[in-house]
Parts: C-alpha cells; sequence; structure tokens
C-alpha cells in the first residue's frame, strides 16, 4: 500500500538509508529521492537500492509529499528552515533526531505538518555500510505531536511507522527529551567517561562485561556531543541524579557497609531484570 | 594427557562446573569430586557431567592432587584455611576469585602450592543451568605467583589453563586488583549506579544501547558487594579517578563548550575502539 508518492530523505547515513531500505521494501512510497551532504554517501545509497534517485540540491523537496530529516541533530532546524518555503503545503514532514523539545518548538512555526519523531533504534555505526532494511521492525518509535499537529497527519505518520513494524508512542516533545536523557544520553555520557577513565594499558585485561557496558562509547563523537548540548538541561539533570547514586555506593563502600551496598546492587538488579 | 589425578572442585557454580565440563573434555584429570554448600547444585552438576561424584564433606580433599577453590569470593579463604590439613603436602591448590591480594597472601601462609588464578569469563548468569564448557577457550586467565611459588607448581598451573584454551597472563597479585578494580570492578560499580538512577517508568523507552551498556548489572548483588569489599581500596581510587573524568564532562556540557566536549567523547571512541 502506497502511502506516499514522492518522498525526500535529506541525510542518507544509518538511519536515513535505513529508512529508504525498509520503505521500498513494504511498497510505501512511489520514489525516493536521497540527498546527502557528501554526494558519494547518496550515491551509495542509491546502490544498495535505499533510493531512486540522487538529488543535487535542497531544490528537490518541491512536490513531494513526504519529507524526512535524517542529518544530525544540529544541522536539522537549519534545513528543515530552509525547505519551509519551497515545499507543498500538504507535504508532511518528519525528522528521526534524538532530541525533540527545540526541533519541535522551532520547526512547527514554519512547517505546521511537520511531526517530530525518534526511531529508538541506532547504533554505534554508522553510515551506508551498515544499512539494516529491519532495522526498524519491533522497535520503537517516538512520535511527539503538539497540541497544534493536524490529527490526519498524526494518523498518517503513526500508520507509517506502524508499516514498517515499529510499536509507536507518543510523547509530548518536553516528555521525549526528559526520558531520552535517562534511557540515552545519560548511558552515553556515562559510558564515555568510563572508558575516558580506563588506563590504556590495562584494556588487554577486560572481559566481556567491559566490552559490552562501554560499546556505545564507540559512539560518533561530533554527533553525540551535539545530542548532549541539544538536551543540555535534561542531561545535567541526569548526570546529577546518577552522580548522587554513584556517590551512595561509594560512601556504602568506605563505610565498609555490606548490607546497604548488597541493597543498592539488588534494587539496580531488580530493575534491569524488567529490561529483559 | 592427564595433569590430574583426583580433583576436587570446591563449589559447582557457573565457574566451577564450567570447569569441570571443560576439564572432562580435554581428559585432563581422571576423576572429579564436586563439592556445594548446597548439595543439589552439586547432584545438578553430576548430572550435566562437569563432575563424577558428588562430595560431602570437605573431607574428599584427602589424597586429591588438585583442588579447585571456586566459591564466592569472601568464602574462598576461610575454605582454604579448614583444608590447609587435610589435604598432600603435594597438592596444587588454586582458586577462581575475581580479587587476588587478601587471597593470595592469607592463604599461600598455610598452602605453599596455592596458586590465585583468575580466568576472566564471568557472566551476570549463575548457576549449573549456565554451565558452558568451552567458557575458558580463547580468554585470558590472569595467574598471580609471589615470589616464594615453585617454578614447577606455577608451570603445571600454567600448562593446566592453557590446556582449556585461555591465554595466561602473569601478574603480581596487587597488580591484578588494581587492574581489575578498572576493567571489572569499576564497571559493574557504575553501571548498577547507572540503573539505579532511571526512574522505572522510562526503562520500556529504552534501546538496545541501554540494554547492552547495563547487562552486567543484572549480576548477583551479595556477590558483587563481596567483591567490590574484596578490592575496596582500589575500587574507591578507581571510582575517584571516574567521577573526576565524569565531572570533566559535565563541566564541558554546562559550559556550552562543544569542542571540549567533543575531544573528551573523541579520546573515549579511540580508547573503545582498541577493545575490539
Amino acid at each position: 500500500m502506497k502511502l506516499f508518492n514522492k518522498a525526500v530523505i535529506i541525510g542518507t547515513g544509518l538511519i536515513g538509508g535505513s529508512l529508504g531500505l525498509a520503505l521500498k521494501k513494504q511498497h510505501l512510497v512511489s520514489q525516493i529521492i536521497g540527498l546527502s551532504q557528501h554526494r558519494r554517501n547518496a550515491s551509495l545509497a542509491k546502490k544498495t537500492g535505499a533510493i531512486d534517485y540522487v538529488g543535487t540540491s535542497l531544490e528537490v523537496v518541491k512536490g513531494a509529499d513526504l519529507i524526512i530529516l535524517a542529518t544530525p541533530v544540529d544541522t536539522i532546524i537549519d534545513i528543515a528552515l530552509r525547505i519551509s518555503k519551497k515545499i507543498n503545503k500538504d507535504c508532511i514532514v518528519i525528522d528521526v533526531g534524538s532530541t525533540k523539545d527545540a526541533i519541535v518548538s522551532k520547526i512547527s512555526r514554519v512547517i505546521p505538518n511537520f511531526i517530530g519523531c525518534h526511531p529508538l533504534c541506532g547504533s554505534e555505526k554508522r553510515g551506508v555500510a551498515n544499512l539494516q532494511e529491519g532495522m526498524f521492525n519491533s522497535s520503537v518509535c517516538i512520535i511527539t505531536p503538539t497540541i497544534k499537529t493536524n490529527q490526519n497527519v498524526l494518523n498518517k505518520v503513526i500508520l507509517f511507522w506502524r508499516k514498517l513494524g515499529s510499536r509507536v508512542v507518543i510523547l509530548s516533545p518536553k516528555k521525549h527529551d526528559q526520558v531520552l536523557a535517562f534511557t540515552s544520553h545519560l548511558p552515553h555520557a556515562v559510558v564515555f567517561s568510563l572508558m575516558g577513565c580506563i588506563p590504556m594499558e590495562f584494556l588487554s585485561l577486560s572481559s566481556a562485561g567491559l566490552r559490552d557496558s562501554t560499546r556505545i562509547s564507540a559512539s560518533d563523537a561530533n554527533l553525540w556531543s551535539e545530542v548532549f548540548l541539544s538536551n543540555r538541561r535534561n542531561l545535567l539533570a541526569s548526570l546529577s541524579s546518577f552522580q548522587t547514586k554513584l556517590a551512595d555506593l561509594k560512601l556504602a563502600l568506605e563505610r565498609k557497609n555490606k548490607k546497604l551496598l548488597a541493597s543498592i546492587l539488588l534494587a539496580a538488579k531488580k530493575k534491569r531484570e524488567k529490561l529483559g
């Protein structure tokens, strides 16, 4: 079932390219044009079948009925502003950025049919070489409408993600950023710091525990700096909350309080078991 | 090739039981007797083929030429002291505990042929249900002799681990505990704290990143409390080092210093890439 006629994916990296592949597989759009800051990336995406045509400028958004903004989080607002006067009135625009509050509040002023989306299925890997057609299947996609969002547009965007196999969760942009600060941005900040403090010469004496725990610290440094900065206040609050928990554990250890220490670990273990 | 005639494994949980299976597979011992605080665990280990006989008391160590102490870290010294007068003079005793300094210094006083060992291949899972015959294959085993260790005994213990497929690394007990504080105990402490501070109601909105990063926080709370306490000073030092790194990142974020933030993340990323 075709949901859209002409789709433009701006940013044909891991998420944008994988979205192209998934849209093709599900026959949700008639044609996909891909645009990348680096022309070579879009050409590679075309080779993998993620897009039909390589766009050469933002002019390609003309006549599109779906635009997907899949560039790094610090560039999304700027690109949206630049395309806002070129697009059709009915064109639906979504993004897939890791933070939502600033993006949604700024873009929805100029593009009424903009809806912020965040599929929770990234990876520490990037780029066309790692595209996964099934990336969105069985994963959660958070959609962040506002009180001004048109209900038909929202329904169509929900249907779009459901057709890709995602479980859709609706949150306000503010709530999204508050939650993701804890479930995604804080873990990244903690693990980058953990990796940072381990002496280089000790690395060869680590086991699977360290490797698994620190996998996400192999994520792109620039991209994550921008994510952190774009959710700065929430992340600072979650960092403070984490620092308090860590200080509690350290104090129990300093005082050799076995009972308190075990109760701290047990509470964490029980919570972890709910994650599956 | 048989290295030993009568082996006794005290503690038939994940590591002890898996060692039994691996020893059988490689035909390194003629018979294995397993002993567990909970008789049922030893019986289950016998059913899986990890041991030949279930021992009923510490008296079974008599006549053994290899004893493997595979109980939780806080019980190893006590058990070693209790068996020290029952064992043959030539009997080799090893442990597989997560810390080494206190264990080696206390046990080697009463059992000259004791050598501390630490195979880096644990799991957040425990018990007989999760035994893995190939657990030691291709993993690192740290061996911590002292200046008093008999060279022939050391060579035999090295051969023992190599026959199981492990890559043997020799460290002093003190160095072992200093290194493991960073590569194992600190990551556990950090991840337990991370899990502890995430609001329960946010858990359903997390992705693979959080799940992977926090897997080790599903580890046994009592067991890890004991590990932390048995390496308290080194762990406190590594925690302080981590807190400094985290504070650096937080400060860069507070000051919106994108360049500094990105350089912190990049240094961690580069180090993580060396881990493989």
